[in-house]
């Protein structure tokens, strides 16, 4: 499997918005976190197994793009999209749209593979490889 | 001593704010840790070396008070008062004040001493004890 | 009615732990106003509306006691009660509960009715003033 | 005048970290706000005056590229370039450093000029346009 899509919802809440009325920029990487977090546990994951099996997922890069701002109690979709192959690295897409269906904000995240007691880079786990080719 | 007061000066970030145009109501925890965390490095002690040192300080109990909101770009004065004796808990007391000399908001938030190890309820370092009795 | 209780659960996020390696403690403050704004929902009631409608509830107490720590992609169970009658003021409390049914955090904010525009106290609605007497 | 540099230190709070020990990585979204301000405010301007003369700045586009984490209590240095010319857009770059003078997260960020009223794109402040070309 080259690519695995994944949909999960979420409530914007009301310490999530900024005075410009709006949800504040920065945000939607939190947006982007539950959405890897849910579309890692779709396909047999749990990020916090793999954390606490020693293996941590820092940030390399990430990348995001405002078409539209989302507001206070918006029900919005995060569609995540991890996209092998899964090399020392891994990436993941994500669009975030409301509910008429416009597309608000798109972004990327590049993650290394670290072990969490040297702190150094490490292989991603076999079964991952496997999954993502 | 019985009593140690300090005071810092914060500036009120953009993502502080919330759509009601003023500080959400959440982030003056925030504030009251910075306070925290300088009151104790002035009287010698780093919240860092703290932890690196096997010690936490969890909170128990937290209340807060709000008189009047903060405004974004608002230089903040947030006084922090560490009020002794220092026993199995620790107590300390804040009052955020805007430039006009105004406060904002008080409160109090008392912590624990624990082992970093075990998570179990530890005593004070002597030291701390020693200066505030 | 006097007491109307209302339970929604929510997932802890990644962002929402701190170096402890649990839930920070102003983070609750975001799980109160979820359930909060959930309660109100499920008695007829949105605060995205309220505020269209020019009514603002900001807060004028928060108090927090801290039992036990959440952690990382725990999935906690936050119940509210909003506590009648509704005078100029509305208080709500809360319990934060985990999976094995352990109290967490417990909690009450108390909000005043305030005029959007200008940004004075007003009269509770009707509507809810009925509700909760 | 094509660039701008300005430099703002900023020290590490414990609710920046994550339980991975190191700041949370949307919060150099913050650091980048802070440096942007204090940049505008070093240039002659103030974005809060800004806005209270009807004009936002909403982010269209944002980048992070993370080399090394910072940690609880860092002073960081947060260098903001302003890059004209200034159009329709307005670009900010950032790096962030720690006290050792290593560069651990640079990005930067692209803001439109919209008018605070209609929520549309506007042209940018001529004397903003007269110091960056």
């Amino acid at each position: 499997m080259r690519l695995f899509e994944h949909e999960i919802q979420i409530r914007v809440r009301y310490v999530e918005t900024d005075q410009m009325g709006v949800v504040w920029h920065g945000n939607y990487l939190q947006y982007f976190e539950c959405g890897r977090t849910e579309a890692l546990r779709a396909c047999g994951w749990s990020y916090r197994e793999l954390e606490e099996a020693g293996i941590m997922l820092p940030l390399v890069e990430a990348h995001l793009e405002y078409l539209r701002p989302a507001k206070y109690d918006d029900l919005l979709t995060i569609r995540t999209t991890v996209r092998g192959p899964v090399s020392a690295r891994i990436r993941f897409e994500y669009e975030v749209r409301n509910e008429a269906g416009e597309t608000l904000t798109t972004g990327y995240t590049v993650h290394g593979f670290v072990d969490a007691k040297t702190r150094r880079p490490c292989r991603p786990p076999a079964k991952l490889k496997a999954l993502f080719g």
